[in-house]
């Protein structure tokens, strides 16, 4: 693939991830970033949208539907792009509140005949199931879905499925993430995503609370917010992919919301019993620099190009991280 | 996949690789190991092999031609086998030297007519690059041939990939390898290929030492081979996937000839730069209870799963262990 020839991307969702997305897409050759949206507008231009442009735009006022030229406002964006602009393939950098719009928003896309690959970094097990009743729809329309294609998921989900080869059966696989980020309000999204893990609340209460109650409820834990045995669509990505069974996958982390050092290096742990009998641990470490954004949207792109080239190959419906080798986008 | 259609494997070479392959293909549901050949025979069994009798049979006779009743003498084995038996796929557990013999070993495939996946643990660049060569031919063949499945190249190249994935840009891949066994004799092809990556030797010189010399060379090290700069596939691997430049891999590692203890932990690095502007390394460790066999044929059959998936949706030719996605088998 040459510049000629670059992937026609799109974004939807325009927070905190949407932006990062933007940020990684821009120096890429082999994609070129065509199409954003939110929740007011999207902008599109085939020869590759601006990043300063848009992002300062969604800041100063409120949607990139405001960007002259290339902006539009709409209240259905998603419709709009995908009835009159050519894109092959969709980031979802949509929030995964509530747990059922990642699937709505596919619906939409399958009803409206459009025929590409999405790729999501979705957090939930609840999530994924629900785009598995969707599986064969997206095989009909001819939509290649890649879901769970974040940091864990996904970068994680991965490498434990690569490091499951070694054993004969699989006892644990153990997901421990630390997350820095400088301030909240950058993630408001996510950070509500992470309250709803804790115990006391769900999605409905956390998404229900206002900026300001989120900003007490952090000063409460010095803006830290520890999280054990989550709901994570690690679990049933890694039990479709035959690795293990879902009770054996667990997933916790600590969340700074104030600094963006990490408070622990995020890694993943694999422990399984080898053919000679062995119990042992392989470890997959995610140096400390890098930062969620990175490490969720990096290999989002990577899921997407590897995608691209199934649907290429006439191979649609819908793949997790598990099952799929993300390629490098350059 | 249940029992009833459990894929019909065989396994080429029978030395320490061959006969460890053997063990981990035996409790599996999934797949059931049928065919085996050596220099100077070979066994078929569709309903399985046995793995105790053959091992036995070779270590007493020399050739699991010896087995009866499923054993036959023959100096083309490769060809009768292909001939005469239905095989899924085939794991070439054969020595790597001379550095011509997998691809010789593929043309014969090739003009047999037979389909199927063939799998490889292959470690030098050069050896790859042969089979690059052949990467049409195997396609209009109806071959899907996955190289470089092994622990490195193969379960560490992988696990590169997806860890390259969080970057912009890939500075360094560095593969560090312990390998401890307990006494060279049971890997008397893989120890000669260690030896000839030593300053003074080469292929040809290593694969020339009697035991005695061999014996004699280890004597004089304490049974240890420290081993820098080594030419490993890996760097080929990382280079067609895109990863970065053949020349930013670096393998290097120690083996313990005389102590099944790893003198050091089996790591991949890679660093990066994400698109932030950080320079990190992410880490992939392997656990020191992991012998050298579950490494390499434990990943060396989740590749030949995920070939003949490739198969049956009919996409032939050659890939890479950095390109496909490893599946888990049960």
């Amino acid at each position: 693939m040459n510049i000629n020839s670059a992937l026609k991307v799109g974004v939807l969702g325009f927070g905190g991830l949407g932006q990062a997305a933007a940020r990684i897409l821009t120096p890429k050759q082999e994609m070129t970033w065509v199409a954003a949206a939110d929740l007011k507008g999207y902008s599109y231009c085939e020869r590759g949208l601006d990043p300063d442009k848009l992002i300062s735009t969604y800041h100063e006022k409120g949607s990139i539907g405001y960007c002259d030229p290339y902006g539009t406002f709409s209240n259905k964006s998603i419709q709009d792009l995908l009835e009159t602009k050519a894109v092959d393939g969709y980031f979802l950098a949509l929030p995964n509140l509530p747990n059922t719009f990642m699937a709505d928003v596919t619906k939409q896309f399958v009803a409206s005949g459009w025929r590409g690959v999405l790729v999501d970094a979705l957090k939930r097990t609840s999530a994924v199931e629900q785009l598995l009743n969707l599986k064969d729809e997206l095989a009909q329309a001819g939509i290649t879905y890649l879901t769970g294609c974040g940091a864990t998921p996904g970068l994680l989900t991965a490498a434990a499925t690569i490091a499951a080869q070694s054993y004969a059966e699989v006892h644990h696989v153990r997901i421990s993430f630390g997350v820095g980020i400088a301030n909240w309000e950058a993630y408001r999204a996510t950070i509500r995503e992470d309250i709803a893990h804790l115990p006391g609340f769900d999605v409905e209460k956390a998404k229900g609370m206002s900026d300001a109650e989120v900003k007490t409820f952090l000063d409460k834990t010095n803006g830290i917010l520890t999280l054990e045995n989550m709901e994570h669509a690690d679990d049933i990505m890694l039990e479709l992919a035959g690795v293990c069974a879902r009770d054996r996958v667990t997933v916790g982390g600590v969340v700074n919301t104030r600094s963006p050092k990490k408070p622990l290096s995020t890694n993943v742990q694999v422990t399984g019993r080898t053919f000679d009998g062995k119990i042992s641990t392989h470890t997959f470490t995610l140096g400390d620099e890098t930062s969620m954004a990175a490490n969720v949207c990096g290999p989002a792109f990577g899921y997407l190009k590897a995608g691209i080239e199934l649907h290429r190959r006439g191979i649609y419906g819908l793949f997790t991280a598990a099952e799929i080798m993300p390629k490098f986008v350059k």
